[in-house]
């Protein structure tokens, strides 16, 4: 049930979210040979500015306080009765990745501002203060790492540090890149924390609507861990090495990209592991390698059960080097803790999308999103609706209106449940 | 024992041909970190034909008739006694891939003409003719096929078609790139078969010094099987997407390449297997892959085994992209039936290697050689000589001036055995 019979029945615009959405899809857009159509608004390019001011000129629309802050997240503020409050907050991210959908991110962020535009329009006047944030280069792939605005408004990254990120493009430095585009702002970041975020995303994955669910209940983000491994052998030419001679590294190297597989499958807990990149030198039809690299991607929603893989994949790795005499060099790459989000904000979300009348689904988060910066700082939680095919990061990655709509309304209600507490 | 007696004890010049070898190996002259000194002399390149041109040199020098045919091919002749006699033949190829070293092809070549010299210089004279051949484009590095001069020069390949090559680096077309250089000769090719065929070539593999052995004899030529194999998956994102949605197609793939290695030490026959190069679409680190591209290279002496191995790979194949819901293409890339040497030629380089003084060993050619185009036409073999660490096709490819010698005087003694039969 929901906790507010007083706005019970107010419900965000479907058509009008769906029209902000086509919108803001049209700067950047990049289509496909089958009529998809995309978005390519990296961090900080003009597209991503082109985008930035159309969000801030619908806030502006909406009489809302914006602010910028120093490294360039927009804040827009609906005040509330109590003005001694923290605010409550929502948002997301409106940049993409090179071949990039309409849907992530961008949803986040026009359904917050859509909630505020429904609840302006019912004359809805809150407690607390309620703020729509788009924070900057969420994806990482312009530049690293990635949740970059969001991990530096919550005290997690150096600002200096932050400005001073190189782009993997063009070598820009992100500080200048504010600048050009107009977006360093004068509000101070790190910024005070707010009372509770609630994030709204498209899955970005498969599950719900293979089971047929409208509403993902988001328990917490998965631990990540990332090792580039680097096998040598010895190369050799391909016809005259006789088999028992050789020392060859695609060997030890496809056993652990199936090892890995099937440790997944095996092992307890929502664990997947990837092997999605490798470079083999020098990669020529007759020759015997000299030395393979590749990405081993682990994760799992529990920390205790990563730590197990890493431990089993290492020794393993070790095993098959040494069975085929090869040397390897591993590197971290990233290495990221699971985030659980607190458990009130969970039942929250779920008790109110059933309210809503949605089939929900309690799931893990299997990619990063600026939800997990906020939960370090103050009670978090999201809400996931289904990808068509589970894509994304894909011009073809597409979520109906419906879908929209259903997560916007429990988004809606979450908020105000949170803005009246 | 050797058939000779009255030219028992004629040897070639070990230092002369070594500085013969060094000559050469100035032209093009690539040079790695710790002094190794290669050659990058890409057929009808300008350090080909400079290469060309001092062969040619040293060929007037010794008097010898020399004739251009229209592929390009240089041969030279020592007159015999009986002028209706058809000619032994020596020879073999002076291009190099773009890191060669400087012996592969380079050797048979300059120990043929080290042959004649060394007749001249003891007056011997032969029955038949002896002729030194330098093919065009063996290695296949800039004109595909490989072996392309000697194939053309047995007839396997209409003249036309390999003046049409096309060049892999700056797409010149072959027969204008031999006009270019001044080697678009005026004699008709292909020619007359010989009456035998020999070439000394390096071994570019590790067994005969594994062994220590100074004299590989070469009972034939692998077959080679060279399939590119495409496996297609489904692009996911790696964190979102359980292991029971995925369509991996890189676990096929580490299947099959760990399988061939399986194969190929299991079955008989010198049977060699080999995935050498892979290629992932996309290659990200955090993407399930959409495809795979790799080479499978299957080699074999027995016709029979090869097809064998082949049908085992195919059904594998198979099954295991069934398993992991992919699907699969195959193009055929190269195809050769081994090639077997002549038994009595074989007998013949066996017999003068071991009266030498040389130890021995019979074994197949892992590599591609002019001599398997040559035993098309007329009885033919092969001598190999060590290759330090097994290396070539790099610079660092070695071959000491004894077994350079060694090597030459079994050349010497088989070409004079033959030409007086």
């Amino acid at each position: 049930m929901l906790a507010h019979p007083a706005h019970h029945d107010i419900r965000i615009d479907r058509d009008r979210l769906w029209s902000r959405l086509t919108e803001l899809g049209e700067i950047g857009a990049v289509h496909g040979p089958n009529g998809e159509q995309g978005c390519n608004r990296l961090a900080l390019t003009d597209a991503d500015r082109d985008g930035r001011d159309l969000v801030v000129a619908r806030m502006r629309d909406l009489g809302l306080t914006v602010t910028i802050d120093s490294i360039g997240n927009v804040v827009a503020t609906r005040a509330g009765t109590d003005s001694d409050g923290a605010p409550v907050m929502t948002g997301s991210h409106i940049d993409t990745v090179r071949t990039g959908g309409r849907f992530d991110g961008n949803l986040g962020v026009l359904a917050g501002l859509e909630v505020l535009e429904s609840l302006e329009q019912h004359g809805v006047t809150t407690r607390r203060p309620i703020q729509v944030a788009v924070f900057t280069g969420e994806e990482g792939a312009r530049f690293a790492p990635d949740m970059l605005g969001s991990l530096v408004y919550v005290g997690g990254l150096a600002l200096e540090e932050a400005l001073d990120a190189q782009a993997m493009d063009d070598g820009a430095r992100l500080g200048d890149e504010l600048v050009r585009i107009g977006y360093a702002g004068p509000t101070p970041c790190p910024a005070p924390p707010p009372f509770a975020f609630v994030e709204l995303h498209i899955e970005q994955g498969p599950v719900l609507e293979e089971h047929g669910i409208t509403i993902g209940v988001v328990t917490g983000v998965q631990g990540i861990s990332w090792t580039e491994v680097t096998i040598t052998g010895r190369s050799a030419h391909a016809g005259t090495t006789p088999m028992r001679m050789r020392r060859d590294p695609v060997v030890p190297a496809a056993k652990i990209a199936i090892e890995a597989r099937r440790l997944a499958i095996e092992m307890a807990g929502a664990q997947v592991a990837t092997v999605g990149r490798i470079e083999v030198f020098p990669n020529l039809i007759n020759v015997v390698a000299q030395s393979v690299t590749f990405d081993l991607d682990l994760r799992n929603t529990d920390e205790r059960l990563l730590q197990q893989a890493e431990a089993h994949m290492t020794a393993f790795v070790r095993t098959v080097c040494e069975q085929q005499d090869c040397s390897f060099d591993t590197r971290a790459l990233a290495r990221f803790e699971p985030v659980s989000f607190a458990a009130e904000m969970i039942e929250r979300v779920e008790r109110i999308a059933g309210a809503l009348g949605n089939s929900t689904l309690r799931m893990p988060s299997g990619a990063g999103h600026d939800a997990q910066m906020l939960a370090r700082v103050c009670p978090t939680s999201m809400i996931f609706v289904p990808s068509v095919n589970g894509l994304s990061h894909n011009i073809a990655e597409f979520t109906g209106p419906d879908d929209v709509a259903a997560g916007a309304n429990v988004l809606l209600h979450t908020m105000l449940e949170l803005a009246d507490s």
